[in-house]
């Protein structure tokens, strides 16, 4: 089944296309990131002002390759994950999804904390972060869980401020291109246990 | 600038088109959910199994009508909100999103919990629920915060069993046509405070 979208707005970032981008939403990042909504759409931003935290749905226009169904993570590029078990963007529908924080609205214009994608990403859609139903306290970090250096791991692709063995300490941030493969501070590869192998836990449900 | 995808499969559920549907992932509802992903990109389910949640992009296939730039929410139909700070189906672009539980993988069949859309939804996209990235602890509910009667809402919103003032006992889910216009035990309609109006919050980040 085929199905046409439209773009109905432009996403404004710092990151431009064809240089380092960070891998998910930077916190604190440097530089302006908003979102002008085509103005024929701005009635429909009434009342979102109340929300701290958006789902931003974007295409992912600059993704020219052919997409793959395994990938090697950014953070992890030693181990191979099925596209679904990745937030990778070479998908076989290219949607980009990102929560962010909503800093305030001026007619069409939606300013936003930092986001991990080009400038002059088309925008799909918003709807609100409802804390009632998005809020999961008891999601975990999957295959993730798993790795050796976990939290170290996760303050890079959160690009927060961390400290190294090594002892200096760094931000990760849109300035610093990060290749994980040439990444000398992270451990040898973690060997995955075969647990992560399993494809199935449960095959009915009550 | 128009977007062509395709569905990637099909997500079962006990709702037929133009029955009643709950309108959030209901929790333990009864039935049987699953997505049977198109066979050709089963690979990509690799490891999927470690994610405790799942993100099910679906397209909004049954939705007829034109979109609207303001509803009236299916909880709160006495007041208006706009589209972008509702989760109301009938938007620009027709995307779904709902968060489930994944149960069991077998082949190309995901076993889920209780989805809230009708059987036959074309799929677009899984991606997984990531406790670091997507678990907000200090998200609102926006809107509904400034409800009266703002728990009992949200109960009725995901179909959790609660108490009413009259003293029964009761669980809405699917079976339970469920028409808050016709609601006789809700208050009577929660005046908006102003506050709800405003259209900015800040204009400037630093």
């Amino acid at each position: 089944m085929k199905i046409q979208l439209q773009s109905i707005g432009t996403i404004h970032s710092p990151y431009l296309p064809g240089l380092p981008i960070p891998h998910q939403p930077p916190e604190n990042a440097p530089g302006e990131f908003w979102i002008t909504l085509d103005p024929e759409y701005q009635a429909g931003l009434d009342q979102l002002l109340t929300y701290r935290y958006l789902y931003v749905f974007f295409y992912l226009d600059q993704i020219k390759e052919n997409i793959n169904l395994h990938i090697h993570p950014s953070w992890a590029p030693e181990i191979e994950v099925g596209i679904f078990a990745s937030r990778s963007p070479k998908r076989p529908n290219p949607i980009g999804l990102s929560i962010v924080e909503l800093k305030g609205i001026e007619g069409n214009e939606i300013l936003i904390s930092g986001i991990d994608v080009y400038n002059g990403t088309p925008l799909l859609d918003l709807k609100p972060y409802i804390r009632a139903i998005d809020l999961k306290s008891d999601a975990n970090d999957g295959w993730f869980d798993q790795l050796q250096d976990k939290d170290h791991l996760v303050a890079h692709m959160l690009g927060l401020q961390h400290e190294h063995e090594h002892e200096h300490t760094h931000v990760h941030n849109q300035e610093h291109s990060h290749k994980q493969a040439h990444h000398t501070h992270v451990p040898s590869s973690p060997k995955l246990s075969r647990s992560l192998r399993v494809t199935s836990k449960k095959t009915s449900q009550k």
